[in-house]
């Protein structure tokens, strides 16, 4: 049987920059698996199902939340978003390390579900930085604007119960300590229990 | 006032190479300072008092201990060595990480003394390896020799109260995983709560 893999939540406000952040991680540590959304808000240009999300439609997203198929799910604004749960414990049991991109909703219900999952909280630089990657996604209206401005600031007060903090200032920087984050928890005693029963086998009695 | 530094403590069996280790690691991040330990020990050929050690007699090394000027001490077979407190506590204070490179029986006392410490347990590839690395030193008698081994095994059981756990069977892995250590750590949120101070000055509402 594999060693389990680790579950690795990227989390943080709206605009943070953590899909960038998480593609970058992705491309170079093509061992890591992304947990790919299931979402009820329509594809962006250039979006793919299947592989940026699953798209569906509020109905059937509905079903699946009554059927317990989520990990997480959360409704932000007026759509959902969800992690199939399967999916992700198929992943783990294989021994896969699992990286899942979520907003603070989500990443609450991942702690209470998983509390031994990796809780990474990406940070802005600062809030104007902030205020100007939402402006420019372009996608946005005054109205929707504000609402994840101030839902970011209330978001932020969440990084009390994540395990580390990164903060986005520099996106190669930043890669690098999300790969340091991963490598680290890999070498933690509690999940090498496996390699100590190893060293009992070759003959060293702990 | 700069941001508090930590204290890794790096530790594991006689024989496990964690000093070979902990040069490598000094030498590729120089912002780290070396605790330089006080023993009573004989320097072995090389070996450069102020920089391997501090050398002292038995007389003023427990005069020392009566003052409580360690951090940690031990007795290992017929030697004392141990970690001048004061050294350490400014370094830290200034903003530095000090490496402890230090055995079991120390590492006990400064996770008494120091709980948020980052302990790093060094495992040596396997037993075999391990009696080869002690008799490649040349300085043993057989019965120091087989003190040794049996030492070993019992310090092996000590891993439990370990962070980490970094297996030394190829040592430029096994550095980069320390490295990868010391990164992931410095995220940690409770290490940041001055970010996130700074955070708020900035307008963030945390």
């Amino acid at each position: 049987m594999p060693k389990k893999g680790m579950l690795i939540v990227l989390s943080g406000p709206s605009g943070a920059g953590k899909g960038t952040l998480c593609n970058l991680l992705l491309r170079k540590r093509p061992e890591l698996t992304l947990s790919v959304s299931v979402t009820t808000r329509p594809p962006r240009p250039g979006e793919v199902h299947g592989v940026n999300y699953f798209f569906t439609d509020r109905e059937n997203f509905e079903k699946m939340i009554k059927k317990g198929e989520f990990l997480e799910w959360a409704r932000v604004y007026h759509n959902y978003y969800g992690t199939p749960r399967r999916f992700v414990e198929e992943q783990l049991k294989a021994g896969k390390d699992v990286i899942l991109e979520i907003d603070i909703q989500g990443a609450r219900q991942v702690k209470e579900n998983c509390p031994d999952a990796v809780f990474i909280f990406i940070l802005p630089p600062d809030i104007e930085e902030l205020k100007n990657r939402i402006k420019k996604r372009g996608s946005e209206t005054e109205e929707s604007f504000n609402l994840r401005i101030k839902s970011a600031e209330e978001e932020l007060k969440a990084i009390s119960y994540y395990d580390y903090a990164v903060v986005n200032d520099d996106l190669e920087a930043a890669v690098e300590k999300l790969e340091s984050i991963i490598i680290a928890e890999r070498c933690k005693v509690y999940r090498n229990m496996d390699l100590i029963q190893l060293k009992r086998r070759e003959g060293i009695n702990i």
